[in-house]
């Protein structure tokens, strides 16, 4: 493997020689700007030899180096040994940002080649402008993996099928007016949308081209003339082509968007995002690209009344499948088999498989026991895996596709007896959760003005955690998507009804145990005074917290109150749907406090 | 007066005439974008006749009209009356925005005029690209005043003094020192302040040219080659001159600020800051020009601790003063002398008067009395202050100017037996205001993020107010100063040891009664722990709260206790400087809920 790496570094090192090109970067991403991406643009895995999700590979003629963030730090230096590929450890103090080594390392005049299609239109303005400050120059076009990579994956192509109207709730039609609507009164004439789950969104389609991910690799033009999905063929049957064009959408190849773009008559004004379109959509379109604010992530965010009443369906039956899962893991702890954290992320599929409209994971299933609890995007694998001793904390962060909505929830569960330390920093964590879950707030509040009510209890004793509290969730879609988020960042996005989106503080010591208590929330109108229009949350996921995990002393009575009535309605939704003796498992799991 | 008025319009169309010029607008701000103006940048006040303290006038070759914000929606009808101008009131949803109404009213080709000293950077950016898309044009050198108004109000020429070191804790060459450093990092070859509270904190001088803030009118470049003061030379004394020289800071007359930028080598980078430098400057500057982030906001934010031990002392002062004043304005209600708002104002000014270090007030005092405190901007005039009858409740809202720091206290108060409502909404706010107060937050926070620990409680019962929670405030200077906020507004600042901030919930139920508490706090490390740096606040402000409006049914035992605690500090901090008989009142007005 060592030698193959070195082998696919000179050999793109020749292209760059010919390109005269100094440096080249690798990111992890597809045209689509895709958090989660399918083998085909796996480019930075097959040329480094590393394999987690996040990392930026820098080539230059006699270096190359790999910048990846803290989760990785191990991983990377081990996959990386020997390679020659230097880890840069992404956010400590001393490790140089991308920009700051190319233009320290590279003259005046050298020329970063960068494949155009993986950049978007933000992400390049400020590596051009970095650039261009140091007298340097910026190729977008230094597109050479093909060359290089003989064998490289095709691109996906699983069938295309209908996420059907019962589900989705609304025609593709209606939300394809809406969204050209929206442009137009931004003054654009079409609009190019990349980003694969506004495309299954728009549609109301669906694949497997990404792992977790139900979506299809594709481009959408939309314009009041005709409409045009940009998709491998084999990827179509008749049915699905007869079903766009009953919608007004016409399918071409995906390699044939940049000619289609090209051949747009000069005043077409195509409205694209710039954080989630390639620079290279751009420069194809020239003055045709009108820069502006898609209205589709805000659509799609909003979920209709038949989405709503399919994500309560959903939780049910998320919800029924965690007690059997659980009570799987809690039997094996008590009779002694040995529980290995892979084997938690099997038993909780094995058991959601089994309820109706399953599909998928909606992630990979984060079962971190003590201090892999600690680690926040753990992922356990067959080296790291630990076996679940009756001690300390477990935590279960896992979420499920089904065709009626996506699930994401995270319990910390207690194996053994609590210790005091436990206790407390759990019962700390679902402070802040309650605090966040029962708060009122006005119409165009967004999610950085709430995220400290589920903070607050941890900052008041020197506390914290760095990820989000809250992040939305598609409907049988992407488990992360925008516009709104609650976390220590500005996003303008106000919380609006219909949105669902994460509740989920947590604490994270290090080398001793992590909590995470998550549940998925639904923006809903709470009443409307003198003062205007106000909102609350309502929790739709169904699954108790752990009862022997709670200091009653930390909280107050409206606090308990909310625990038990929380557990008593899991109970009642629940019980219909679990054989008599999960029914008793879940009555003593949702006793109150 | 109305003859006046369309006599001053028809001498502006003139100009507006001869110069080609189809609409101008006349804002209401000086060329150093103050909030507070001198009586000879007037100009909307002298060309219309309203006297309010924000709007905008816009004229053209057949209409006038004046746009301002609810608060003067009265005010400007009255004297806006027969002179021909309409009101436009801002906010309402069938209110067209200037730039609306502009491009909706002009034809293709039509010149806009403004008077570029009036206007920032940031605006004009705005203004000319709304123009520019309608096929308008903006020309920015329509300084018409002086011909027009020929007995316009000189520059201000109020003698400047020296804020000593023993209040102000740090040389002005220091402060030069630093301001330069961080312009440099920018890239900049020197830096032009131009605004007042800036060049007052920079240079350690004071003045009176504007009211309730102590500032001297004036320009400000710094350069490591040398810096120039540009101010109106009867201003200056030999010794401010010399304190000056000594500072390495010369002197020139304040109209010569033009031709000194213009005859600036081609190579000077000069920094300047958007939205605090008139587009005039940008323009005379040219490509020496480098818009950047001033340093100054930040620097002159963060008090050092001979400020804050000086803050301490006018807290004091002033609590004591406050309670000469609530004693007097409660002995005119218990005796029945009649008691106006205007009156209330007189009281609190000529107590802290008395006080050692007093030199102004910080601005206009509101007292609202009933339904005039619902009124959140209400300034009591002769025509409308009210009479205070036994009953309801009295915001008083004010502030003074000591040499040892700046004051902005709200204290709201029952004057007769409070109805369940009064006490309900009293301590709704209350809870909000400690909150806030107890907050404990890691460095790096900024205001937004906890805006809404004020606001929860009110949202809860579908109450709200509108206004920021928190502003910060100068030493010895403005009582609203930059960068950090507590607002519903994005503001990146953080919140950092030694920033004064005020902390002032309120609610407003119109035509019924308007409630604030306001106090100002300081930032303070908290304690650091293996999650980093956390901070507090620390209150600041020394003056009970009204015990008899306090609902303790629906307080916390925490809460409770920090009124208590609060109380006792109060008491404890102001006895020395009290009278027997003063100190009697404030055990009684301290004494635990």
């Amino acid at each position: 493997m060592k030698e193959t790496i070195t082998e696919r570094l000179a050999a793109l090192r020749a292209l760059m020689t010919e390109a005269n090109v100094r440096a080249t970067l690798i990111p992890q991403t597809d045209p689509h700007h895709s958090e989660y991406i399918a083998d085909h643009w796996q480019v930075r895995r097959w040329l480094s030899g590393f394999t987690g999700s996040a990392g930026t590979l820098v080539v230059t003629a006699d270096k190359a180096l790999l910048w990846t963030d803290s989760r990785y730090f191990l991983q990377a230096a081990q996959q990386l040994e020997d390679t020659g590929i230097e880890l840069m450890k992404d956010g400590l103090p001393d490790t140089p940002s991308i920009n700051y080594f190319l233009t320290h390392n590279l003259q005046k005049g050298d020329v970063v080649g960068i494949d155009g299609n993986l950049f978007s239109i933000a992400e390049t303005e400020e590596l051009a402008s970095t650039l261009a400050r140091a007298g340097m120059k910026l190729n977008p076009e230094f597109d050479v993996i093909d060359r290089i990579w003989t064998d490289r994956p095709s691109l996906p192509d699983a069938p295309v099928f209908i996420h059907e109207l019962k589900f989705a709730g609304e025609e593709a039609s209606s939300k394809i007016g809406k969204i050209l609507a929206g442009a137009s009164e931004q003054g654009a004439t079409a609009i190019l949308i990349s980003a694969l789950d506004e495309i299954a969104w728009t549609l109301n389609i669906r694949s497997r081209d990404v792992n977790c991910n139900p979506v299809a690799t594709a481009f959408l033009y939309l314009s009041p003339a005709g409409s045009t999905l940009f998709i491998k063929e084999e990827k179509l049957t008749d049915e699905i082509r007869t079903y766009l064009a009953d919608n007004g959408v016409t399918t071409a190849p995906y390699s044939d968007l940049h000619s289609f773009l090209t051949a747009l008559p000069a005043d077409a004004r195509v409205l694209v995002e710039a954080p989630r379109t390639s620079v290279a959509v751009l420069h194809t379109l020239g003055d045709r690209a009108l820069q502006g604010s898609s209205p589709v992530p805000m659509l799609k965010a909003i979920k209709n009344d038949v989405q709503i009443a399919g994500i309560r369906a959903a939780m049910e039956h998320d919800g029924a499948a965690l007690v059997g899962a659980f009570m799987e893991i809690e039997r094996m702890l008590n009779t002694g088999e040995e529980l290995t954290e892979l084997a938690v992320s099997d038993i909780l599929t094995r058991f959601r498989s089994q309820q109706p409209y399953y599909f998928d994971e909606s992630f990979e299933t984060i079962a971190g026991y003590g201090p892999h609890g600690a680690i926040v995007h753990y992922s356990a694998t067959p080296e790291s895996s630990s076996t679940v001793e009756p001690r300390g904390l477990l935590l279960i962060d896992s979420g499920a596709q089904y065709l009626t909505g996506t699930t994401d929830i995270t319990r910390t569960i207690c194996v053994g007896t609590p210790t005091d330390q436990e206790r407390r920093d759990f019962t700390l964590v679902m402070k802040g959760h309650i605090a966040l879950g029962t708060a009122i707030f006005p119409e165009g509040t967004c999610g950085m003005q709430l995220d400290a009510l589920a903070r607050q209890f941890l900052w008041k004793e020197g506390l914290s955690y760095l990820h989000g509290t809250g992040h939305g969730v598609g409907h049988f879609l992407n488990v992360h998507e925008g516009p709104q988020s609650i976390r220590l960042n500005y996003m303008p996005a106000p919380l609006t009804p219909g949105m669902l989106t994460s509740n989920e503080p947590g604490l994270y010591r290090a080398g001793i145990h992590g909590i995470r208590c998550e549940n998925l929330v639904l923006t809903v109108p709470a009443f409307t005074t003198e003062f205007g229009r106000f909102f609350r949350f309502e929790t739709m996921t169904l699954f108790p917290f752990d009862r022997n995990l709670f200091d009653t002393a930390i909280m107050t009575p409206q606090e308990v109150e909310w625990v038990n009535a929380y557990h008593a309605e899991v109970y009642t939704r629940l019980l219909p749907l679990l054989t008599p003796e999960q029914g008793k498992w879940l009555r003593e799991k949702t006793l109150p406090l």
